[in-house]
């Protein structure tokens, strides 16, 4: 009896001594984790232009929440998406290289198809697979388009977890609906475009009438489950995309009519991330970064977006193609402010990389620069440079504050009227953002600099074959 | 020698009586002053674009002061100038009536000359003469624009006091120095216009690379000697209306170059006005109105501003030549708000009367409403339509969210190209801030409801002979 008692004690201190180790090794881990890894949450817009928020001058797009993200962290006013349209831009983002080196943009197709036979190569290391090697929990949610076959989706390319659709919200398009009709009055069923969760179609076609608040649902539960490892979460909303789908507690709500409504919902969803990293603790130690995948879609009136002051949409080389809101917060880590320096998604795996002490492979050219130091006020921008890649073809090139046109391009970006400019046009960006007033015939130093330096890029570029002609052969 | 003691106490305690009286009349003045006579102070630029703060847009224009005042009071994003050139546009806000009104615009010329004969006429009664009358101080710092001759000068206009420029900073030009050099290179010598204060001329040419400064030191001084009485100041800066100038501390530092740095001296001017107001203890009892005079002047190049997202410049009657930044201050009063409604600078004066309990004259047309209501955030705004007018004539109508055309004209401005459109242009501007998409055919009875409105205007307009024609004849 008294042993008894005395073996059940054991058992029971046993059992104590087991629960408070657990309990100090789950601090202790959770402490190693807020030192030296810190999360990482990419929200990424569709289509969503330079204009297109409230701290980037829109009249009548409320965004409090990115707002408050923008006053809280660093708003950036000179940043960029490494191409004008879907696929390229995103490759570029995921990889922290030019798609021109991995095949992910061509001349004759610019983006991924439903009938694609190809995707992002195996042989590319995207910013989950760089961190699941320190350890991370990683997901994708949202739209993907760099490949809808299971060789190419997100748990192929260093995702734990996939919610989302595998490309653009208009494809699979009904075709007895008229084009225009289509976008103007969309309605769910006219896209069959499907809803997966990893290699599974869940939903087809998926109802975008929930879409983001679908998304936000999953970010936070991932969020939430995912405490105590460190993590990344890529959230990639298909949305303000056309066709245009908002949520019933948004639709008919914003002054900027469809579009506003679902900008103000995207920026709700980023209210509520926000709001779950406080509540769960991981605020001091999660970085966010808001931006977008090119500029606005303005061929389709006022259900795309706008550039705010810039010339020029999605599909050019104009600034309004390519240069995109860029929020990124970490409240505690990067230092308040408004950058006018020269960023872009080529920089993030670099960035994160490095903030998470992740090594890059040694095999590869890079073209990401590391923002981190910026990001705690310390230096200056290491990115002096940005090429304007049309496809192949280099529309422009930057160079600090002056940018030089090779091409000229329809604004509107379709239909494409591509064309090499006899004279080359100049501009400095950062007195006339607008580009308006061609500086070419007073700065010819400034040409011939530019130019070499194109040059000597270009030398850097092993040619490789599109990854976006080849088409799924019908049996 | 007892009564003689006596008689000093009682001198003393007279005298000590009279110093507490004294004491408490001016802590009761000070009291009432405070309960029902706010201090008004308006910041109006020149020429400053829609788009040329930081919290409207700027990529590259630095403007932390004012971003401020407009994240602690309310930043209005549909707020109107009266004219989209100097003279009316000035007329209307001192007066609150259209210009036409009276006969401060004209077809001709537009706005008033250095060989002007005219001005303001006396019958006209500004917010200076209406707060007078409630026992406020006033002063006049900057440019003025409404007659440089002495009937017609600020201290003829209910300004207690006047120190500035009497019309715009490129008059009284050296015609030997080439017209484009001169704005481009500019020289203080090359313009030789007066500063003045009150009806003096004290220096000649104004020396505008320091303008900024003083009129700022002018405003500071002012405000600081007025603690105990309430006052009106009204500080209109010349700038940045080309020739640009910067004062040493600010010149070449702005990363938009000269304009930047024009304005990022002005939003630091705003900076000692608001500083000024904490260190007085004014600043719960005190509204600050920022906001510009009309749209960039756009034919100057990198000289002249950006109107963001807008279509247009000064000179036009698009909204990129009328529609202003206006930023309304006043800490405990105003409910911090981004407010999207329409509001004029028509509406100062009604808004500020209604505030100080000031009476309007009854024998009167007023064009103006009293904002008060949206300031504190009460109730929506009682404007709801808008006349852009050219000179004389009606270029276009707002009523709600739409805009009606009636005429076109170059989007620069200059040179003018008035023409009469044959088919009317109707737009949306809470959805298409850019003036992109023309609905006109998909919306008649819009149209017809604005082109009764503009009857109905109309015919509340008695003519009166434009002010701007008279010219000094030469004995």
């Amino acid at each position: 009896m008294y042993s008894a008692l005395i073996k059940t004690m054991r058992n029971i201190t046993g059992f104590l001594l087991v629960l408070l180790l657990a309990g100090l090794g789950t601090r202790m881990a959770a402490a190693q984790a807020t030192a030296s890894n810190p999360n990482f949450i990419i929200i990424f817009t569709d289509d969503q232009g330079y204009g297109d928020l409230g701290c980037y001058g829109h009249p009548t797009i409320r965004t409090p929440h990115i707002d408050k993200m923008a006053a809280e962290g660093q708003k950036w006013t000179n940043f960029y998406a490494a191409a004008n349209v879907c696929t390229p831009s995103r490759a570029a983002l995921l990889t922290g290289r030019l798609p021109i080196r991995s095949g992910m943009c061509g001349d004759g197709r610019r983006v991924l198809f439903p009938d694609s036979d190809s995707g992002l190569p195996a042989t590319e290391k995207t910013i989950a697979e760089v961190l699941k090697e320190k350890g991370y929990s990683t997901a994708a949610i949202g739209k993907w388009h760099l490949g809808h076959l299971p060789p190419y989706l997100p748990t192929s390319h260093g995702f734990d977890t996939y919610y989302g659709i595998p490309y653009s919200n208009d494809m699979d398009r009904d075709t007895a609906v008229a084009y225009k009709e289509s976008f103007l009055h969309p309605e769910t069923a006219y896209f069959q475009v499907p809803l997966m969760r990893n290699t599974e179609v869940i939903e087809r076609p998926a109802d975008q009438s929930t879409i983001t608040r679908r998304y936000t649902q999953e970010a936070v539960k991932y969020i939430s489950k995912n405490k105590k490892k460190p993590f990344f979460l890529y959230l990639a909303h298909s949305l303000p995309h056309v066709p245009l789908f908002a949520s019933p507690g948004f639709r008919g709500k914003s002054e900027r009519g469809l579009y506003g409504d679902v900008i103000e919902e995207i920026d709700w969803s980023v209210g509520q991330i926000l709001a779950t990293l406080k509540k769960e603790g991981l605020d001091k130690n999660t970085y966010v970064i808001f931006t977008s995948d090119n500029g606005p879609w303005a061929i389709f009136n006022e259900h795309g977006g706008s550039a705010g002051p810039l010339f020029g949409a999605k599909g050019t080389g104009y600034e309004g193609g390519v240069r995109v809101p860029a929020v990124f917060w970490a409240p505690g880590k990067i230092k308040p402010a408004v950058i006018s320096e020269i960023g872009s998604t080529l920089d993030i795996l670099s960035t994160i990389s490095k903030l998470a002490g992740a090594a890059l492979p040694g095999d590869r050219v890079y073209d990401g620069y590391d923002l981190s130091p910026l990001l705690r006020g310390e230096r200056a921008t290491p990115r002096q440079e940005m090429y304007y890649y049309h496809g192949t073809r280099i529309f422009a090139a930057r160079k600090g504050d002056y940018k030089l046109y090779f091409y000229k391009n329809n604004p509107l970006g379709y239909p494409e009227q591509m064309e090499k400019l006899e004279q080359y046009q100049l501009f400095n960006l950062q007195h006339d953002p607008s580009e308006r007033y061609d500086l070419a015939g007073k700065l010819p130093e400034v040409i011939k600099e530019i130019e070499d330096m194109v040059q000597q890029h270009k030398a850097s570029v092993v040619p490789v074959e599109s990854r976006l002609e080849k088409r799924i052969v019908k049996q």
